[in-house]
């Protein structure tokens, strides 16, 4: 973690520093959407992103700017999932070597990408261990380089190139940005973006309803976390608590954080697989679930969607869209 | 059918005709798929198009130039599912009624979708029955204006509005451009795209390998059906014989016809869903299909590929994502 605090320059700035290797990813508006909800929804699709997440952003804007002696010595990360894809894209690309520690319960489709990347993954249990000391302890070792998933200015301001371009893109103006919020990299990258270039937008956290820290930190004035809940089909969602450098931007941008439940993101799943014609995961879909699900007013509005990764394992998304998916405390739920 | 010819200032007066109404489809590069091929893919995805597939194109070109009193008595159209979603969504925008003929073995989504839009729907055997008899039938009774899937000045026109669009959203030359083939109206129209705008880039069609009557006709010359054969998985491209008006634009222009397997079509759906994160149809995905199977160079090439549609039943999408799908003679083939 660095004391640098994450700027609106710093963003600028790494949108040249992506440029020779991110994907410029398509806004993407859907008249039977717009039908829909009564207003218009702007899709920022993220799921077209390397790795099919926005996390390669701030993973590339972070190691490309390591010095050759840094890269000899690889990168290590964790990450339940595409943080860990977007890390071992990057490092590739670095010519880094990259360890990654992910939970045991991971869906499959990322552990694999991670390795078909040329990554290397540890396993560990999310309910007994600390991924933080894990990969600290790695990174001792090997005298690797840490790359946080969302505490660190060089990944928030990575994260916030997707707002630069949702801006560049959407034709007029946006009354509101809805987006899933974990660690709140994403968020706050987002957030210094439209503090600068577009204020009078208004932009809502969205949260599985067991993982409501963000909520809970902003009712609480601090960072607060969740009581301890059953895992949810949002696996990318799950942090326990805001971060140290990302929190403090949110607070001050955000109008306020909305909560999905899982049913609500494998229906937001299912439409856009039926409607959209796109592959979301469930975590990806969180601010579309909160449109579909009426969590926020969309009628006569403008309304920009973080489509924010597409990385579901095949037995899930097919349980989704034939109808067969129920939300229940899965195996392996801690109390 | 009209005498008039399909033209190139057609497509333009098209272009303006339906930009009210049509979505300007992104086109999407992907670094993986780069990767894969040595080369560079645009892909032009009109999954995205409204009604999942490039057809309401065509369609909204052909109704919109009816007049009130045309308009009044409602269109009629055959179609296996996408050319019906897209005519019964531009009726609706238009306030005519539309009545399709479908095939009874058509895919539920499809049959749903044109419900869904307000299209009244009249099932007939494919195998028995004569769908341009019935379209003309029901023309007749009602007084209604047939829109014809593919052999329409306006209808082919309008599917030319996608390769304009594909040329200004790439930034260079097209070496080659790769497109599914049934009656042929979307090659036709992007044929002539191609010859007045980009007359270095050398088109292609592809058919399922069972439906190769355009690959049939450039060798014979002339129109040529292809043998009975079982049904395929693109059930989109299952034409008996190229058109009338779009053959002769077809041969004038095209490079060459491939052919793909089932196999191979489920094989691309698969690849879309995992590494595109995209919803991609098994005659949709037909071009992907060629590329990906090596039925053409791309090395060092730049390729544009046409994603023409994504309506697919959940059931058949979960088969093929999960690795289930088998290709053989299904239920209800011919001999």
């Amino acid at each position: 973690m660095s004391d640098r605090t994450a700027s609106y320059e710093g963003v600028l700035d790494a949108a040249r520093q992506i440029a020779p290797a991110a994907v410029r990813t398509p806004l993407i508006e859907s008249p039977a959407l717009n039908a829909r909800v009564g207003g218009r929804v702007l899709l920022k699709a993220e799921t077209l992103q390397v790795s099919g997440a926005f996390k390669f952003r701030g993973a590339y804007n972070r190691i490309s700017r390591l010095s050759a002696a840094e890269r000899a010595s690889g990168v290590v990360a964790y990450s339940s999932g595409n943080h860990a894809q977007g890390v071992a894209a990057a490092a590739r690309m670095m010519g880094a070597r990259a360890l990654i520690v992910m939970p045991s319960d991971s869906p499959a489709i990322k552990i694999e990408g991670v390795k078909a990347l040329g990554g290397e993954v540890r396993l560990y249990d999310r309910w007994t261990e600390s991924r933080e000391e894990i990969g600290a302890e790695v990174a001792r070792e090997r005298g690797s380089v840490l790359v946080p998933p969302f505490d660190d200015p060089y990944v928030i301001e990575g994260q916030g190139t997707t707002a630069l371009e949702l801006l560049d893109q959407a034709d007029g103006p946006i009354d509101q940005l809805i987006c899933c919020c974990s660690g709140g990299g994403l968020m706050a990258g987002i957030n210094l973006v439209l503090e600068a270039r577009s204020p009078q937008t208004k932009s809502w956290a969205v949260e599985p309803e067991a993982y409501d820290d963000t909520a809970r930190s902003l009712a609480a004035g601090e960072r607060t976390g969740h009581p301890a809940g059953p895992p949810s089909i949002c696996d990318a969602l799950q942090t326990p608590m805001p971060g140290v450098l990302t929190f403090p931007i949110n607070r001050r941008i955000l109008s306020g954080a909305l909560s999905i439940s899982d049913n609500e993101a494998a229906g937001a799943v299912a439409y856009a697989f039926r409607v959209l014609k796109l592959v979301v995961e469930p975590g990806g879909a969180a601010a579309l679930a909160a449109v579909l699900a009426d969590k926020i007013e969309t009628r006569d509005r403008t309304t920009a969607v973080i489509l924010s990764g597409g990385n579901i394992d095949p037995g899930l998304f097919a349980e989704i869209i034939e109808g067969r998916f129920e939300a229940a405390p899965r195996q392996g739920a801690a109390a």
